[in-house]
């Protein structure tokens, strides 16, 4: 039995009333009840989440998991597929915008390598859990087999475990992957129920022909592949992609450990469809950050019942969506432990409507 | 001739060479173009309102100008009058939502006294500049005489002149005025021609008999004062506030000395409308936070055109939605200023569209 298969019937369920707590200390702070809109949803949602009240910012990280997709032989990427390996690169030299990002909010960022077609040679921040070199070619076979799945979802875990270490009370989930948007939209179509032609965008940049060809490739590897949409290993293995279930991993051990994983864009929200498939207890802990340009985002969303916090017509992945989340998280939670209340203030609270005077 | 019509003449126009040295810059920097969304939209704003590339977020202030309402005798708010007061202490003290936000930015606060009802005693972090104990009863006779309203542009002139000798590099603005909403109404609907049903909210939590009563008022505010919407300063005059007034003294600064002004929710929006209505010019400094629940912020946001980076259903004023979005200004510079680019990065940079190979 797989690490993750263990942790299936682990996960706890939200804790209603940490989130109580954190709601009746936000109706007796110096503000009208609620006037701080989905910010106040945010320091609650933190609380019910981690069990705590007030919960803690205080080690957020960014799981940032990259890996390669054979179906970008098919022509489905603007970029050439050794621009993930230049990307790690640039992720551990620092210059990337999920650094700058990461580092603006306070936040780590763990960089790992779940198959990259081209390695990378050993560096101290690179993660190394490689189940290949790149998945195979989704338009004309499974991407992995059911055991390769496994071990990147364990490899996912293993990752959020020995960072549980270093302190860990924030999980941001990130990505890198040339054609990974059309993994994820083959992922999203089969999950939903979507149309394939609905949740196929532009990724980094196709222009509309370039689109309609990526729709096609999909229509063709879901036709070859016939992926069990009640099955979510089967289809992570057939139509998904290294980082994809890495981050499933990672969204289940945030589940099992109450530890709130902030979701990034379409990919991960993908990855976090595919994890809330398996375990359905999981769906407690996540927190959607933004909603990205990609088309299939709102319908991977929906299928979760989430609504973003930012709306910025972001694309890029990598994990940039959490981190700017990750700092509003911290603005929610300072709300919560550094404001004051009315009656420490002094402050008069709400009269009668004055339709009732 | 009072300060601020002295300032008008002095509005410099947007500088379009720094926009654009910012977006050849985010162009080149390792991500697709575009990807950033907004992030990348205000980077460039920030630039070709400072006129420099890159831009700084180093001092940024929000003002928070607090002052009374005449109009409140009239039960058109959720709060008893002295909340204004007692909110200022607040602000002084440090436990006000606008000061929990505002460090969390690593912003400054600036906290006005423009005329609340019950002074409070000299504090050192206090700006007196009252106008009045309170403006007049808007539903029975004007706000204020056009000297007061002048007199209170002026103040918020004066503000922003003596942060400038701290250091001042971006400018949010915020109020407090237990009322205010209901000035912001009268004036939002002066000015753009909206009806009053569509601009007047719930403001601090009305219930919905109370908010029709508060437009009731503010209807006839409109047929007692006749503010004339082609002249701002006797709509300011007749049915503004000092604080109001005081915010577009904070605007025409601003626009004056090339600082970008983050405008706050809806009665902050309410004085920047006023300002670009003195002076058309000083539109290109304005950049908008947030998007208010209260209604009648989107009348106002579109009659100046402009398109809020955050949407929270945040109601609270102070400057809170303008504290978030400094964070936000920040993190985009840092993108301008911290990422690599392709070349610096040794990363491959987009091939031919796939559809044309």
């Amino acid at each position: 039995m797989s690490e993750f298969q263990k942790l299936l019937d682990r996960i706890p369920p939200a804790d209603a009333s940490a989130g109580e707590c954190a709601q009746r200390r936000l109706d007796e702070l110096t503000k009208p009840v609620g006037s701080l809109g989905r910010l106040e949803d945010l320091a609650r949602r933190l609380a019910e989440i981690a069990g705590v009240c007030p919960p803690t910012v205080s080690h957020p990280v960014i799981f940032t998991l990259a890996a390669d997709h054979g179906v970008v032989a098919e022509g489905v990427s603007a970029y050439p597929q050794i621009v993930t390996t230049q990307m790690v690169e640039n992720f551990l030299r620092g210059g990337a915008a999920i650094n700058v990002l990461a580092r603006h909010a306070g936040a780590r960022v763990v960089v790992a390598d779940l198959g990259i077609a081209v390695p990378l040679p050993p560096h101290p921040a690179l993660r190394t859990c490689r189940i290949g070199a790149g998945t195979r070619n989704i338009s004309r076979e499974p991407a992995m087999t059911r055991e390769e799945a496994s071990a990147a979802i364990d490899a996912g875990i293993a990752l959020v475990e020995s960072e549980r270490l270093r302190g860990l009370d924030l999980i941001g989930t990130g990505e890198m992957g040339i054609g990974n948007t059309t993994a994820a939209s083959a992922m999203v179509a089969t999950l939903t129920g979507a149309r394939v032609a609905e949740v196929t965008g532009r990724g980094t940049g196709l222009d509309e022909s370039g689109r309609r060809r990526k729709a096609d490739i999909i229509e063709r590897a879901l036709r070859v592949n016939a992926p069990d949409p009640a099955d979510a290993l089967d289809v992570l293995a057939r139509i998904g992609g290294f980082e994809i279930a890495g981050l499933v991993g990672v969204v289940l051990a945030g589940a099992a450990h109450r530890i709130p994983v902030i979701v990034d864009g379409f990919i991960a929200t993908a990855a976090a469809l595919a994890a809330v498939r398996l375990a359905p207890a999981a769906r407690y802990c996540l927190l959607a950050s933004h909603r990205s340009a990609e088309p299939g985002h709102r319908h991977a969303l929906g299928a979760l019942e989430l609504d973003p916090y930012l709306d910025l017509g972001m694309r890029l992945g990598e994990g940039t969506g959490a981190a700017l989340c990750i700092d509003l998280a911290r603005a929610a939670v300072k709300i919560l432990t550094e404001m004051a209340t009315f009656k420490s203030a002094g402050v008069s609270t709400r009269r009668p409507e004055p339709s009732q005077t």
